[in-house]
């Protein structure tokens, strides 16, 4: 057993039982078994973005994947709904629930780094454009000995995108992605989903056809059934696989005890 | 000389220099210094509470002191504000100038911590209220040994509020007294306090009449010379120099090099 045995990602949607997760979370943490956690914020991040006048606009790749278009606008509202609202609001839960949370951006300590898209090409209308001011991009590097030094201190690290560039610019990175890096580079064996769904659906948004197993092997196959967010889940997934994670587990955040359930096999659990 | 000798507080008004502060303190600290930052954001907060429908309201307290209205919603968008755009703006500048910033609140590792108010006396209209429903409080511990692991590991920490309460709710503190005891808290020798003024005015806003020197004994007698902000400036100063802080300067955050001209005494030093 590593130092950090999972990494637990937690989606941002309004579905998503906050409180739950947070006492879950609190109960492991109790129990002193350590663990570093991630969260997005997607939903209210469409909420305030529209509010203050820059509504979400969503770029297609060529390859057909779906990504927020992040431009410097878009990342400053980004940056005050994840690391602001978000991130502070976990932290706060679990500061009332008795465990000392750290809060922190990717930019902070460099904690997750990687290059910035210098230019996107993506698909508009049926006609192919470049994009070119966009911060987005992805993680390749890990700054996991600040996590292990908080961890060491008795201290729960709670992260959120953005990351920082090469350079040192905010960018908008995918969060499960980041999180299946930050699993693979704390040797953990166990990263954890949750999501608004309990698991991987073989006719989405049927739940009664939840895909309980997946070989490490066979996960590539099933980027086909993924639909929209799924499809970086899966990816995250089969990217934290090949870098050494023994175990990733896609679980409904919705329930109570999430991480409990999640641990105890009920959802989609990848791995050999 | 402390491992830690100066704190620097910085205002969040929008006349501030903010790129020269940030050079100034990548070149303080590449020179081998150590420092620990404190920053606001008051001015951005008025702006993005009034456009998601939340305008600033401010309470004058029975002694006369101001302070912000800090109900549940006022304390979320706060968050947003001062820990998202304000304090995730400051680390970018750091990273892109090569300086490996950490941003916290209080409220992450409870580095502020101390009581929330369980009422307020105000009076308004002429008629006193009490108002029960406020996230305001004070600091009264700061975990230093936090801070001080950061910088042992070469990173600059930039912290701003919210703090801790005492129950691990998110409270809204006074930045400057909040950095008086962080200040006090690491045995640091100088804090600095940039905001758009020169210093101490003895007749606010004439800039030609800057007060360049009050001895530490004298101080309590100036707060009556200090308007509106500066009024807890004088008191987080007052309360810095009791806790052992050798020297305040209160100096101009508008100007190139605002830190080393600080530091070389521009501005108004307290201190015997």
């Amino acid at each position: 057993m590593s130092a950090v045995p999972v990494v637990l990602k937690v989606g941002g949607g309004a579905s998503l039982a906050h409180d739950a997760v947070a006492a879950d979370v609190a109960w492991w943490w109790k129990g002193g078994n350590r663990l570093v956690m991630v969260h997005g914020g997607a939903e209210f991040l469409n909420d305030i973005s529209t509010k203050l006048g820059a509504p979400p606009e969503f770029l297609t790749s060529e390859s057909g994947h779906t990504s927020r278009r992040t431009d410097r606008r878009t990342l400053e509202i980004f940056e005050m709904v994840y690391c602001g609202s978000m991130n502070k609001g976990w932290v706060e839960r679990f500061q009332l629930l008795g465990v000392n949370a750290v809060g922190l951006s990717g930019l902070d300590g460099r904690i997750w780094e990687g290059p910035r898209k210098d230019a996107i090409r993506v698909v508009k209308d049926g006609r192919r454009l470049v994009i070119r001011d966009d911060y987005t991009g992805r993680v390749e590097k890990v700054n996991a000995s600040l996590l292990l030094a908080l961890i060491e201190s008795g201290l729960l690290p709670v992260l959120t995108p953005p990351a920082a560039s090469t350079e040192g610019e905010a960018i908008n990175v995918d969060g499960d992605r980041a999180a299946a890096f930050t699993a693979a580079a704390l040797g953990a064996h166990t990263l954890v989903i949750l999501s608004n769904v309990p698991g991987l659906l073989a006719r989405f948004p049927d739940e009664g056809s939840l895909i309980p197993r997946i070989r490490a092997s066979e996960i590539a196959g099933f980027m086909s059934v993924a639909e929209g967010r799924m499809k970086k889940k899966v990816l995250g997934a089969e990217e934290a696989l090949s870098m050494g994670v023994a175990r990733v587990i896609f679980a409904d955040g919705r329930v109570e005890q999430p991480l409990q359930r999640a641990l105890a096999g009920h959802g989609t659990v990848i791995g050999d």
